[in-house]
């Protein structure tokens, strides 16, 4: 007997069980006026350091915070304090994703009523993270310059369950030869009508747009749950 | 009652039918004199273009083939064929690494036994491949410059079942500020004793080491294979 079925069958179970608690962080969320992004990519493609950059920028103006998937290292919690935010790790051991329930576990004790943003960074991949609902108002794809162009066509997975692409690492465009044409072509083939920001945390080019971007969809979730 | 338990169990079967075909596929190779080389690295860290590369560069002096994994798309395919060596695609869906039996699959219609060395690129992930032996005598996990430093760290599990890392896209290192000095003890504290090339596909640095390397592991074979 083939062991394929049972396997559907059993993922089947869990991202059901996941998306109940996915579905109860988002009602947490909205009923607090928390306005919560996550962030996919792959590996090294610049999550953290646009991330830090995010959180360096809001911090002085909105309550934010952050919590940081990977499979082993507190690195990247270490890195995101030094935006002075309140910053969590989680650690998924040989698990290349993250859950609900390990979000609503890294949660406990935290006030998220206090909290505007909460930023969510999903371990470095680009397949696994995108059947998993973390109860985020917004999912961003990263892609950076130095990946290639055809990435949206290779991972349309991943693509369809996002809700915006943000391209990093433009300081690198043009030593990278980055066809930005091409790239938008490949994202609209995979989801037409995606939107997509082109940032360098680096330089710091695009982020006013992206973050006007963020503001403005909390103003519109705050609005709501204020009716 | 929690899935994990049944998940874990399930899991574990599809290792142990995996591993059923991945050593007949190794003994299959050993047979017949062929050096199988896997690459495994997060997406957009060069596989594709540093493979083309060794294919162009051996196919004059050896008979070589590549096996191509991806989700989507038969890009990849499409490019390894200009090195003029014959290239097939696998195409996984939602499934995030290549298995033995699809590697099996995708051989059947060709004559291994015609083959020196065959490559198999596996899909762009640095977590999932890691556990499926797919019959190689070598297994390369690839790593960018610009993907950072710690990429090591924070993907243990990858650099523990690989043979020998390649560090890519040399010809950047300047512009990303790498520290090659931290990238290697970051290997060395995971996988005390790995060999690492570093290379640039683009400018052809590093890549005489690596094929010398190569075709010294298939002397090797066809030595043992013909005692």
């Amino acid at each position: 007997m083939s062991a394929e079925p049972r396997l559907l069958e059993v993922r089947k179970n869990i991202l059901k069980q996941n998306d109940v608690v996915a579905r109860m962080l988002r009602e947490r969320f909205r009923g607090q006026g928390t306005f919560v992004v996550s962030l996919v990519s792959s590996p090294g493609a610049g999550k953290t350091a646009f991330l830090e950059r995010t959180l360096t920028l809001l911090h002085p103006h909105y309550r934010v915070a952050a919590l940081v998937g990977d499979l082993a290292t507190e690195n990247d919690a270490v890195r995101l304090a030094r935006s002075q935010a309140p910053v969590k790790q989680i650690t998924t051991g040989t698990l290349c994703h993250l859950e609900a329930a390990m979000v609503d576990h890294a949660l406990a004790g935290w006030d998220i009523g206090e909290l505007d943003f909460l930023f969510i960074e999903n371990v470095g991949n680009l397949v696994c993270p995108s059947s998993y609902d973390l109860g985020e108002n917004l999912r961003l794809v990263l892609l950076s310059v130095t990946e290639g162009e055809d990435k949206p066509l290779k991972y349309p997975t991943i693509f369809n369950s996002a809700d915006v692409a943000v391209i990093t690492k433009m300081d690198l465009a043009e030593v990278v030869e980055f066809d930005e044409e091409s790239m938008k072509a490949n994202i609209q083939a995979v989801r037409p009508g995606m939107r997509h920001f082109t940032v360098s945390a680096k330089t710091g080019a695009g982020l006013p747009e992206y973050l006007q971007f963020l503001t403005a969809r909390l103003a519109e979730l705050t609005q709501k749950t204020s009716v």
